[in-house]
């Protein structure tokens, strides 16, 4: 791993692979170690996972903190080769789909709590705000977060489908969900194609994302120039041709139609039983 | 830890104590052990954190998956006493801030990627959509899962805050944040006080939350009320005094007050610089 055209040449370092800079000594441990060796695989081979690693990976999904314990997040395994047809032909055609033998859709599900409160009987009104979706859409990402790193942990490759929210209801009825409850984004999983490898990507300075007591609004352009350089580079090494980070960003989110159908987003859900009030 | 009286009694097997059930073998590694061994800390030493500590946290926290790339997330750590007071003050008197040496706002930010866009210039309209502040609440979380994470994994305790949206605008002025800049919860870190330790809680079954190629709505109601009992049990081993979890969680969620203030959230948003079109 000593060629320096490699993306792989900074990785012995992973606090200096994460930031592409000298980061100094800091403290670390197998855990963090963990964190930061991530990357997205894209590319899958076709065997199975371990036996149990389904439920070791929503066990450490299901250990993440959740907001006063309402645990209001489920998770729809998708395996059979039928359904991951249809998944993908539902999520603008990203092959890891196709690829990984394992694709988790994680949901925001209000529903579990709603039949609860109703077995009980007891009013749930509040679960029709917004703070209640909020809640539920951050308890998935708090868990699908622990199943990344699980399921990285054994070895296998994921990667995160936002994709999975350009077609909601259509998803929402492939995976048969009940009403108050959406797919918040997927994660496939499997085993990484070593012959096509992706390396750990750069992030922005921590000047750049890290305040101390207070927002400091002045300090964020600079490092984010340097930080399209290194990135520049990256992608390079990497042959990902890509325009600069900025420029690429912002044409992300340039128009309403850049949201590639996810601009109808709140709409949706008031159809799929979020009345976010 | 052989005292049947102590809720410590089921840690040995991390799994069991998770689910408060035998759950047979199941692969694991000392990263998921980490994961499975969460508690949530709510009594801390006031000693200060190891040297680079925050620095490595927030390299975890970047770590995380992002959507697209975009980063659309910051932290602001707090740590003066004073301003820990006033955080302490907006925030549902949660003694942990006042306890914890730091505690870490983390802010689902569109603002950094208003600004470069800007300094390009380029148009960002899709910013003002759900979709996008959306984006940036779970990016905020995918980061603070791992921030929790390498903080636990270094043998400091942590707490979630979500009552740091029952006044996001007063909190925001604290932190001085800008437009298009929300804190979506808080994370207190610090040296756990031994004299007051907290447990592994019980989580829902599996059969609840993961779901086999298709959401089963039938399955949901009969594991929950074995749930309860468990939880009961955990809760009186702990002497924690809570109704049932499905009356607890319900009582959440049962009126629009119930929220505590969180019910106007969107209206907030909107004032606070997201069009949440």
């Amino acid at each position: 791993m000593n060629d320096d055209a490699s993306p792989m040449r900074d990785e012995r370092d992973l606090f200096h692979a994460r930031y592409a800079r000298e980061m100094g000594p800091l403290p670390t441990n197998p855990v963090i170690d963990a964190m930061l060796a991530h990357r997205s695989c894209r590319a899958f081979k076709p065997d199975a996972l371990p036996a149990g690693a389904l439920e070791s990976i929503v066990a450490a999904a299901q250990s993440a903190a959740t907001s006063s314990n309402m645990q209001g997040w489920s998770v729809v395994a998708v395996e059979s080769a039928e359904r991951r047809k249809k998944l993908f032909a539902l999520a603008d055609g990203q092959t890891q789909i196709l690829e990984a033998p394992l694709t988790l859709c994680f949901v925001a599900d209000l529903s579990r709590l709603a039949r609860v409160a109703d077995a009980i009987p007891h009013p749930r009104e509040g679960l029709d705000y917004f703070e209640s979706f909020l809640v539920a859409a951050i308890d998935s990402a708090l868990a699908a977060q622990n199943a990344c790193l699980a399921a990285e942990s054994m070895g296998l490759g994921t990667c995160y489908l936002g994709v999975l929210r350009y077609k909601p209801e259509e998803i929402g009825a492939l995976l048969d969900l009940p009403p108050m409850a959406v797919v918040t984004f997927g994660l496939s999983i499997g085993w990484p194609d070593e012959t096509r490898p992706t390396f750990i990507k750069p992030r922005l300075a921590q000047s750049s994302v890290l305040h101390r007591e207070t927002y400091d609004k002045a300090q964020a352009l600079a490092p984010v120039a340097d930080y399209e350089t290194a990135l520049d580079a990256f992608n390079k090494r990497a042959r990902n041709g890509q325009p600069l980070w900025g420029l690429r960003s912002a044409s992300r989110v340039a128009t309403p139609e850049s949201l590639n159908g996810r601009q109808h987003l709140m709409a949706t859900l008031r159809r799929m039983g979020f009345a976010l009030k």
